[in-house]
């Protein structure tokens, strides 16, 4: 694994939330965009190598509505960069690790994504992703 | 705010998690270290610029101990380095944050740390660390 690509984090309110994070950072986001596929309305912002993804559901039965409903605001999950996910998944399914969809899919912010299923990886809800590229798709 | 320095996961039983962690990320911990202050024992992996530190409680009445009765093992914690924690201590308090303690105290990885309350912060505990040198402490 590459590196920590982003930190997602589940918001009620993605605009409360782009002020307070705006604030936080002290710096502005670099990017909203919505992604359909996964009921979501996303807000970037890079710091260092890292982007911190805000989450906010457009759907109540998406995956980030049932989280907030079920824990609140918080981290949802933490997505590490890969340089082949093909080979990353067959490795951590021979690992034990339980992925959850082993045909990658088309997440934000152009990347093919998988996710491992948080009971195998000590609670954390784990993202493997690879930016999409003629090659990888 | 420079990187994502750390991200924290509270875990029940380091010396199990140590293998699971070495197993997804492909890699070995590159150190062990126990708090006493914060009554943990810790683990590091590097991946990138971050470090992934896990976190057992060695005392259930410690925070670690009380997070994990309350939720369960998981994200705990995301630490920004920053260049000067006392300026960044004072900015984020202008700006309406909670922060838990004003006076930085020593963390692991000989770092001086300080910690913004998640009410503040969309439910995510942030800790703000820079590491220790002469001018710093």
């Amino acid at each position: 694994m590459l590196k920590v690509e982003h930190i997602g984090i589940a918001v009620k309110n993605l605009e409360k939330s782009n002020v307070l994070f705006q604030k936080l950072f002290g710096k502005e986001k670099y990017k909203v965009e919505t992604v359909e596929s996964e009921q979501v309305s996303t807000a970037f912002f890079q710091i260092g190598e890292t982007k911190i993804e805000l989450l906010e559901s457009t759907d109540p039965d998406s995956a980030i509505g049932k989280y907030i409903e079920k824990r609140g605001e918080g981290i949802h999950h933490i997505a590490y960069e890969v340089a082949d996910i093909h080979s990353e998944i067959d490795r951590l399914k021979s690992e034990g690790f339980t992925v959850l969809n082993e045909t990658p899919k088309k997440g934000a912010d152009n990347k093919l994504v998988s996710f491992l299923h948080p009971k195998s990886t000590n609670g954390v809800l784990v993202e493997l992703c690879q930016e999409i590229t003629a090659s990888s798709d």
